[in-house]
């Protein structure tokens, strides 16, 4: 049984991992008969928004791993646990967690940093010649780290997002929510999810593929 | 486009709705091409509950509603504006969310009370003849409400809450993660889900079969 790495980024699309792109990922490898194993960093959130709103709840303050663990049922570990050497790939849905928690990507653009300890999680799962598969948003991520290689990645067709993927050194590809891009020659893989929606069944067909792909590969 | 509401009770399944519950069935209903109408009461949450480590966090307070939201991504009313006359069908997903925000089943057992404007808005349906499904614990409310009538559910095989449910007066049929009950005469529909688990892809089948049903009788 293959065992995948899911890095979640909170709990909610707003200020963590989109929800339904995590649920349809643990959806996805299981019925593919893989075992998703469930990893988030111990830090707080960057902003707490409310969803109903859409306004930055000034006051309150949300652990990452804490509210992660919503996803994951409660099972799910520290990121500082993961071993990229006992798991045959990793998958990172989007939601703004990954563009305000994993990295600063949603406060300053192309100059985004990705936090050290998922930079060095995400580093060593290439090193080791395993895929990586991104949804939504966390392609960026991927463009950070991986840009000055040339890697390949979608976030769909949102023009401002796609060019700071090529002032990352990244390649974007324009893609439809069912596809995916497989980066030439890299395990990287990656599907706009709800960068283009609109609905879940949308969403879940690329998300299928990806986790297809990413087992594929591993 | 057959339009179904969804009443969510918070977000995560040891303080309010169970997310993965919640997310398939919206995916079934989206497959479906049915709309799904999300709805929670504008309320405090009875508890927030660490889901990391399963504690109560006791300073901490939440709203229903709010939290409700992050599985909706932001589409989602406040519970008093439903109207069982526009719509066709209704679901409620487990977690502890309907056993301890929509009622106090958690808390009281068998001689649990439903929230006035949960039993309103249910009896209401009920009354226009309408189906209504029920996922893993929720059929406790069904059993409150609609026990005097003979209702016939499932919460899967757990003996106490069978015997809870009988207490009740309904009557409580043994079921599989895959299987559905539907009420002899009634248009209530239930599935184990969670209760019986274990994996995603187990509950989805339930679920799958669940929506279909509510679809069909719709």
């Amino acid at each position: 049984m293959k065992k995948i790495g899911v890095i979640l980024s909170g709990c909610g699309v707003y200020d963590g991992t989109e929800i339904h792109e995590a649920v349809l990922t643990l959806l996805s490898l299981d019925k593919a008969q893989a075992e998703a194993v469930c990893f988030a960093p111990d830090i707080s959130q960057r902003q707490v928004i409310n969803h109903l709103t859409g306004e930055v709840m000034e006051n309150e303050t949300r652990n990452v791993l804490v509210e992660s663990a919503r996803i994951a049922r409660g099972s799910i570990r520290n990121l500082k646990e993961i071993d990229a050497m006992i798991l045959d790939g990793l998958i990172i849905p989007g939601g703004y967690g990954a563009a305000k928690n994993l990295s600063d990507y949603a406060f300053t653009g192309a100059s985004c940093e990705v936090i050290p300890e998922v930079a060095d999680a995400i580093t060593r799962f290439r090193q080791y010649g395993k895929p990586i598969g991104f949804l939504c948003i966390a392609p960026v991520i991927a463009a950070k780290l991986f840009g000055p290689e040339g890697v390949e990645v979608t976030i769909g067709s949102d023009p401002q997002t796609a060019a700071d993927i090529a002032a990352m050194g990244a390649k974007h590809l324009d893609a439809s929510v069912e596809e995916i891009i497989v980066s030439h020659g890299a395990k990287i893989v990656s599907t706009p999810a709800y960068m283009l929606g609109p609905s879940i069944n949308d969403i879940a067909k690329g998300i299928d593929k990806l986790v297809a792909k990413v087992l594929e590969l591993a």
